[in-house]
């Protein structure tokens, strides 16, 4: 006989019905016992008492919290006083008639509903954890999540395909976790970053239409929303341009995020372009959900008498500032100080400000602006009464990364952002290549096969920091959820490309050779994009803990805490694979 | 504007599309140009006439084999006289009134209709190998098939939940692959050859149905049918027996067979335990298409003269036959030579036969059977005229496996097997050990976490080669399509079968202590399956090649032709992981 699962609802009552599950709790009272039996469907209240068996209740008795058992019992209806809210099942109980311990349970090493408990004991009883209704419905969100991107997309005629998870290293992107070739002598596979050039290879096989959700793999050092592997939402597609490949995600968003949240996002989402995110919002991912936009006042710099300023802006430069609206008097000169050791960690010199009290100007560097500056100002930012404003100098990096980050931080401490918003939008026009100081050479900003602009391909070669991509980021509320571009089909711009990033033609021929060959026998136009599916279901989720949405996550220092890995292996298993190990005794 | 695929139907004659697609062939006739356009839903005739564009025509004379074009034209019916039944297109074709040559394509390797192509050079240029209509059509039915594994599921209420790939190194079952780790030095991650532990876990969580569609690794010699990287459709749930674990199962097979090939699969499937399947038909996964069942003549054997059948009866061995209705005429000594080489290759010393022709037996032993033998022969085989028997007597292990093989080979020289005959049954009652003769100790048949019978539990320290298994395969067509089990969900039961595999307890703790530890803390009564999905789409496609049904396979020897994995690795990167190369110079 099957068993009920606990969502046995009140439309039960009088009838017998079988239930499977853990302890929770147990209360004695009255001669009585009184279970809180867990399922994965809920929690409901099964009474034992001796009128109705003896033996239920002197096996019940010894039952203890998380013993698996099996209740067999009918569903009353509770007395109204009893009702407890806190459980959908609060208005009925089960009266017990026959119970079987199918598992015991030793005193946990932590009770499950214990908020208090650090994270690496948890992490090494993830089983345990994983009991908590909140990771449980975390895990099923991921799946809702899964079903509706697949649904979407199936109906849309993609085809799921299964890309190889051992692969080849290469050299540009992040560090790659290597697997020795024990039939290969001394050579390796690469666990892949992202199955990149699979899809486009799918894409030159005709696929046209091409999805996975997959694992992928970076060895780098992990951050609080990274995990050393991370699943994608990988989709590419030929024959589409910019616009239909951004409007067919904006439907597979909408559908998501309808199916899964219940909310309308309506379209055409948001746009702007890389320049307009970095200027008014200072980051690449900005978060429309609060204003606090950054100011441009470097113009008005140059008019006032205050050398901080105007030499940063007659020195390339520029200043910049937030408002915040009617705060002044919330802010001491204490918080302040905080604000100002904040943005120092994004390289600003300071922070300067201003204070609006009674239509003037308070603050230290007040006394530098004149009547016309003070007008101005007033006029240009929209002062009132009470306003605080915050002013970085500096390089325009520093200026946007220091503003950036401190509009973030104020939106957060001061509440502005409403719970359950979904703000979505396109970031465009990505420059195609970042500059790294310490490397002396470009890098690709997306990726090496993204394509430039038609417009600034005759930059490549003499201004590569000029050249535009026709990439595109999706972006929620201040997280980069997947980002996508139209990528190279044309061995001739594919070599260029190379070129741009430093490499010589050996190099390129050694580890993209066959990609550039590839192109030669007809290639589709082609873009695609990628989701970082982890971090949506961090964000529709409502967590701001990447583990709590993987079943098994790795720590910081990319270990299993339950399982113990890695750990060491036998001698022998090195051997055939022609490795020893060069580690300091 | 979109573009249309190539379904363009007659109902779109006389409108004008636009398509997309690969040149499949040129024809030059009459100062006209007609070109096979090829894309993922087929392949259509486009027609080029100067009277409707000079300039199209011009461009299509520069048009070769694999260009990627884009062509505009009206939909016309084809004169009756022209149809062409080769395609689905045939009755129409589009009078091309603008082209745009979208990629160029220099001559390619191989032509992709040519199927005298060796298959190394198809796996270099693997992404020319796809644009054929088999593969892709194959890759579109393991979607298929995926897709409606999932439905099933997600109806059921399984959670799809992701199990790590970096996972530890465990000594039992297959060679791992090893990720030598970066931040833990002198460590190894291994990729999972199944998620078992992980989805056993999952259950101790309280998840009750979990799945996944996962790839899983094994760096073994590879067959024919394997591949380093495999992927299984892996399926576990708590408070579930086997018949209930069995029954949902094959709904899940039923649904997958009617949806994916409009199959009805009649339920229940057939049912068989392991000792009738290796009696009956001398293997543990049955291809119960054909007969030609081994038929058991120990008992008879011993009442003939013929020292080789008595003596290795005697000696504790037996004596099976096959019986090949009708046939013997078309076995000539020759052909029966060639199957007793082949039966040697399963270590059988001989293969003795008979032929009856009119109503007598032929045959070099015929001699040693008397006229009572022979009627029995005649009465226990129901032999009639023309009967070919085939004999092996051994020791059980050898005649299993040289008639139950010689059995699978007869059916495919015979033509016995019907296409498109799909029979999937269960194998019940496993042993739960395997002795290994070279290791001198026993192994897990299925794995360390399947339980043993209750009623054989007693034997686990005695004679645990006669234990049985609460292990279940389901087969078809004479392949293993899936294996499952009733697992272990209680610490002693555990710590006993890890005695009983010789492991110390040392061993047992350092590598399962976690695992053990974690039945102490409420356990449900759980169990699952596996599907190995390549194989179920291979036996689906119709094809016995297990590389037809990946994108990317890898070759014998674990290596990708395309890509060139693995490779040599800088020599940084095996610093950063604490190894060197140990390889002969």
């Amino acid at each position: 006989m099957r068993h009920h699962t606990i969502e046995v609802t009140e439309s039960l009552t009088g009838e017998t019905v079988k239930l499977k599950g853990w302890v929770q709790k147990r209360r004695d009272l009255g001669g009585l016992i009184f279970i809180d039996l867990r399922d994965r469907k809920g929690v409901i209240q099964v009474v034992f008492n001796p009128e109705v068996s003896r033996e239920a209740l002197e096996t019940a008795e010894k039952i203890r919290s998380e013993y698996v058992i099996e209740v067999s019992g009918e569903v009353l209806k509770r007395d109204p006083s009893q009702f407890n809210d806190n459980i959908e099942t609060g208005k009925i109980e089960v009266l017990v008639n026959e119970v079987t311990v199918l598992s015991k349970a030793e005193t946990p090493p932590f009770q499950i509903l214990d908020d208090t408990i650090g994270e690496d004991v948890r992490l090494k009883y993830r089983y345990m954890d994983l009991r908590r209704e909140k990771l449980q419905n975390t895990l099923r969100l991921r799946h809702q999540i899964n079903r509706s991107v697949r649904n979407f997309l199936d109906n849309e005629e993609f085809v799921d395909i299964e890309t190889p998870v051992l692969s080849k290293s290469t050299p540009e992107g992040a560090r790659d976790y290597l697997v020795p070739s024990r039939v290969h002598e001394g050579e390796f596979y690469a666990l892949p970053q992202s199955p990149q050039i699979y899809k486009q290879l799918l894409m030159l096989s005709g696929m046209e239409k091409y999805y996975q959700i997959v694992k992928c793999f970076r060895d780098e050092d992990l951050r609080a929303d990274r995990q050393p592997e991370f699943t994608q939402i990988d989709i590419e597609m030929s024959f589409m341009d910019q616009e239909q490949i951004m409007e067919l995600n904006e439907r597979l968003i909408q559908h998501v995020m309808k199916n899964v949240k219940g909310v309308d996002v309506e379209l055409p989402l948001p746009r702007m372009t890389y320049n307009q995110a970095m200027g008014e919002y200072g980051v690449d991912k900005p978060d429309t959900r609060f204003d606090l936009k950054l100011r441009d006042l470097s113009e008005f710099s140059k008019t006032v008498d205050f050398k901080v300023f105007r030499s940063t802006v007659e020195n390339g430069g520029m200043v910049k500032a937030i408002v915040v609206k009617g705060e002044a008097e919330n802010f001491s000169r204490k918080d302040i100080d905080k604000l100002e050791a904040y943005v120092k960690t994004y390289g600003a010199k300071g922070l300067a400000w201003l204070k609006v009290k009674e239509d003037a100007l308070n603050g230290p560097i007040a006394k530098f602006f004149n009547e016309d500056n003070q007008k101005e100002l007033f006029d240009t930012l929209n002062l009132a009464d009470n306003d605080l404003i915050l002013f970085v100098a500096d390089k325009a990096k520093v200026v946007h990364a220091s503003l950036g980050n401190l509009r973030n931080k104020l939106a957060k401490d001061l509440d502005l952002i409403t719970e359950d918003q979904f703000n979505f939008l396109w970031v465009t026009d990505w420059p195609l290549f970042e500059y790294d100081e310490d490397a002396g050479r470009y890098f690709a900003a997306h990726h090496p096969f993204t394509s430039p602009k038609a417009e600034d391909v005759e930059l490549l070669e003499t201004e590569p920091e000029k050249v535009k991509a026709n990439a595109y980021d999706i972006v929620l509320n201040g997280y980069e959820l997947g980002g996508g571009s139209i990528r190279i089909h044309d061995a001739e711009m594919q070599e260029k490309m190379f070129k741009a990033l430093g490499f010589t033609d050996e190099e390129r021929d050694e580890q993209f050779g066959f990609l550039i060959e590839a192109f030669k026998y007809g290639a589709p136009p082609h873009g695609g994009i990628a989701y970082g599916l982890d971090r949506l279901v961090m964000l529709l989720a409502g967590t701001d803990n990447i583990r709590d949405v993987i079943a098994f996550p790795k720590t910081a220092s990319a270990g299993d805490l339950m399982m113990n890995a890695p750990s060491e292996v036998a001698p022998e298993q090195l051997k055939e694979l022609h490795i020893e190990l060069d580690v300091e005794e």
